[in-house]
């Protein structure tokens, strides 16, 4: 068996093959190529513990993830765990790895996806809303993605944002990184906008005029109750692309737009069908959104073009079973 | 992070320790400090995968096991998996084991509770009727709970016996080992009998004179069609310790005897009860049975001693996170 760590992981895997093997699941949910049982979830006093397994044709494996509240006093990571990657014949285990850079990364890449396919080739500049956990990897994916010349970050907490501008500085060279004082000012100056944050309101104004030909990713609400994006710009977006049908009921920024009659749910397309036939779109004076929730199969494909590559390349420890 | 492959195990946890952590294990359950949440399992055409999460106040963790019945064929184990252990308060996994060796030795050394505590304890015999995975044990356990000069096997195939018993004389040494003919004669020959059997239908003869006085063990039926022991079994026993209540509705050999009005429901006794309530009973000429089906709480405690002991000891291999 392979362990491989946070470094490991990112030496094993570029940014470009983690968008194709996002891709990658993405065709394999559009022709229902894949089993991935409803998660498990349990709870103990403040401890939660996520078991999510899934199965393709060729990889099988769970990621089991740990949410911890108290461990932000003890500055460790709320969200802790391991992806655990099985022989998809034998069922053994060949391969754990640390669940926090694979959340990561594969959220980076799913971002980056949409980017690949929901915005203009020329854009030149991005707008990160919520400078959290996800943030980093969100600003360098839509950097390998497109030619970015700037990138606006905003944090209600400015240090945060801050923060997150000397770590992207260190590894993207030749970018302007700016701190935008407001988000009014971010979505002004940026044709991209990703929203990454746990917000249970809109953290854009509702403006059709600062929206109109912008290309949004939102990667923040998970639940009906959460939600990033205003009203209006489901009134005026000519586009919208979901990674998962579930996306619909269990984002707030889907449902509460649906249920209110501002997008009939028929309008919203799952990016698998997307990528198969509509390829290569003009997104001049579009404006467009792609939506975010997240799924076991990401993890899956992603951890297992790891696991591969990682044996090719000879990186990680080797546990003598 | 530490990894314990089978030898580490083995290394970290004396039998009576063993044991003891199982009897630690029913004193949480019978006080109610544990949380055990519904196993998770999901099927994917030959593959089962099964998650066991447990939470006791020190400990918290997951026993994964994959079930690969093609496994056989590749002479490779059929049951495989691994447990890991986590930190109670902020959720890191702190040791990955293998699945296997702690799923056997638990199971000896919940056999093992069952001896000390439900049979005379001057006993000399055992025999076991089923010489499976958890067969070695099973014989191991008993051996260390009580003096034992003789122990006889039973298999329907007779070469399974053979190789357990090659495998038993290396490590018990000053001990007989016999291989009985028949379920009769062995039941005839051992004060204690273990059926550790996949059996749907008993595999010991229903006949009242030969079980009198005898001390069963039963570990092998966890479905309520699965079936080891006779109807007379069940009219004549004076006491009946169960590892968890859902045994009653889980085991054929409980569910069914209890439907037939052989026993009453009320006269089962809990063991976590009865090790509080009826210490040092004298077994002298009383028929006993004990039955298992098994519950992740048992990995848990014994998985978390031979973790606390790794540490200790200095033993398993150390991963770099």
């Amino acid at each position: 068996m392979i362990y491989l760590n946070g470094e490991d992981i990112i030496k094993s895997i570029t940014l470009d093959e983690c968008m194709d093997a996002v891709e990658d699941a993405y065709r394999m949910y559009d022709n229902n190529e894949y089993n991935m049982p409803d998660r498990l979830q349990v709870e103990n006093d403040d401890l939660t513990s996520l078991y999510m397994p899934c199965f393709t044709k060729a990889s099988f494996g769970t990621k089991i993830l740990t949410v911890a509240p108290n461990n932000a006093k003890l500055n460790k990571p709320v969200i802790d765990g391991v992806m655990l990657v099985n022989d998809i014949n034998t069922g053994e285990v060949v391969c754990m790895m640390d669940g926090k850079t694979l959340t990561a990364i594969r959220t980076g890449a799913v971002g980056g996806v949409g980017v690949r396919h929901t915005t203009r080739k020329d854009v030149k500049s991005v707008g990160l809303i919520g400078t959290g956990v996800q943030g980093f990897y969100q600003i360098i994916y839509t950097c390998k993605a497109r030619n970015i010349e700037s990138v606006y970050l905003y944090n209600r907490t400015k240090e945060k944002a801050i923060s997150l501008k000397k770590e992207l500085e260190k590894r993207l060279k030749g970018i302007n990184i700016h701190i935008a004082q407001s988000s009014r000012e971010l979505v002004k100056n940026s044709e991209i906008i990703i929203t990454a944050t746990t917000s249970y309101k809109p953290v854009i104004e509702d403006d059709k005029e600062l929206l109109k030909g912008k290309h949004i990713i939102a990667i923040g609400s998970y639940k009906p109750d959460m939600r990033e994006l205003p009203d209006s710009l489901l009134e005026i977006v000519d586009t919208v692309v979901i990674d998962t049908d579930f996306a619909k009921q269990e984002s707030g920024d889907l449902c509460i737009p649906i249920q209110k009659g501002l997008i009939k749910s028929d309008e919203i397309k799952n990016m698998g069908a997307f990528l198969k036939e509509y390829n290569n779109i003009d997104f001049t004076e579009k404006t467009t959104l792609y939506k975010s929730v997240g799924m076991g199969l990401f993890d899956m494909v992603v951890a297992n073009k790891i696991y591969k590559n990682s044996i090719e390349k000879k990186i990680g420890q080797h546990i003598e079973l």
